[in-house]
């Protein structure tokens, strides 16, 4: 069993909570939230606290708060004994100042608490300063997904623009085609399947062999003429994403 | 029973006869294709013709042909009975130059041949010249779509530039991703499940609603560094989406 502290009471530590209370080799001995009382919505039956003081001994401390009050938050973290690690996609390792040995916990998606979440398939980028502490969190990732990889801080930081590309710019693709339908007074509806066609497609096959429509078929009648229909932000998107594709085409 | 003669041989006319084949309502009598003998993966229990001379009676005709051959194709059809639509996205409807009712009959969505298609998921936008064969042709496609939508041509150019950014705009998006990982030697498994969900809940949220990251968060710190990390066409995207995010915040 891993005894785990969980320290934070935001939409992360929500769905960690329950995740870790669920999975059988995880002992989940404390939960930390700087207010006096976590939400009732967490599981009453785990031990909590807000005071830094009072922390339990663990085998991991898991800090899952604010990317900007990860710093000052860990210098608060005296104990020289366990494992402490952020749950930040955009921080690097170093930027935990604790005494205990330092790692971090990266589960790969976007949370709100009032959606289900299932860890199972979530993927988490882990990373340890100490080799030796490595199977450890390993374990734990193990413990609650099955898409665990290690990710150093710099291949992190790369994995946070990439998913900025993956999954904000797409969704901002998404946006403007539902523009497009509103303008024209007819359903986004209309377009959905084809979305979720799109997402489904990648998880098989290599984006670039997915790809189809005019500029993957380099039709320039059919690219000019989409392009006369445009004006300002989209039309300045659509000329740069079809050259995009061109020019992925001829790399 | 609605008597249908299907025209081509290509991946859409490969997968409508098969829907067809199967409706209950649909009694597909016969397949048109120019070359002597249809790719035997059709069902051969349908009647084939090469021959346009030979066409059987039908309610309705479907010329599933590649876009730039519909117009001279059409020509060629000197019948005056029944309904003739054609399959393209981006096509009006008076490209069609037949003597019959003419129609448009556009399922939306990516086909390949070595893939299976259901069609009930799939949308199918349609558009009549006579208001009097809307009932027969909204009959055909609920026959085998759950999602029939009325669209006329001025909407549906408007639909095809909408599913260009929807599809190949995202997909590029999801190809530089993989593009980022590659470079920087981690797997682009670990962004597959955040692509599905991000497809997912923009079938339920206003994919306005349902952005995140650092554009949405103003985050300039995060998005200036993300920028230093680009270069090229990768950097131009990231601040011309980062922006568009930021303005649809301030619509």
């Amino acid at each position: 069993m891993i005894k785990v502290v969980l320290l934070g009471a935001g939409n992360l530590a929500f769905h960690l909570a329950k995740a870790f209370d669920i999975a059988t080799n995880i002992d989940f001995v404390q939960h930390y939230s700087r207010n006096a009382s976590i939400d009732s919505e967490f599981n009453q039956k785990i031990p909590t606290t807000n005071s830094l003081n009072n922390l339990a001994q663990a085998d991991i401390y898991i800090i899952a708060i604010n990317d900007d009050s990860i710093a000052d938050f860990s210098k608060q973290l005296t104990f020289k004994k366990g494992l402490v690690v952020h749950t930040s996609g955009s921080m690097p390792l170093n930027i935990l100042h604790c005494k205990a040995n330092k790692g971090v916990f990266y589960p790969l998606q976007t949370f709100s608490k009032d959606q289900k979440v299932d860890f199972k398939g979530i993927p988490i980028a882990i990373e340890v300063e100490k080799r030796s502490d490595f199977n450890l969190l390993e374990s734990l990732a193990q413990s609650i997904s099955e898409n665990v990889y290690e990710i150093d801080s710099n291949q992190r930081e790369k994995l946070h623009i990439a998913a900025v590309f993956a999954n904000n710019f797409s969704n901002q693709m998404f946006k403007i085609a539902k523009d497009i339908c509103d303008e024209n007074n007819f359903s986004f509806d209309i377009l959905k399947p084809l979305i979720l066609e799109t997402a489904n497609k990648v998880q098989r096959i290599n984006p670039e062999k997915a790809q189809t429509g005019p500029a993957k078929r380099k039709d320039q009648k059919v690219i000019l003429n989409h392009v006369s229909q445009l004006s300002g932000e989209q039309k300045k998107l659509y000329t740069l994403m079809s050259k995009s594709i061109i020019n992925s085409i001829n790399e």
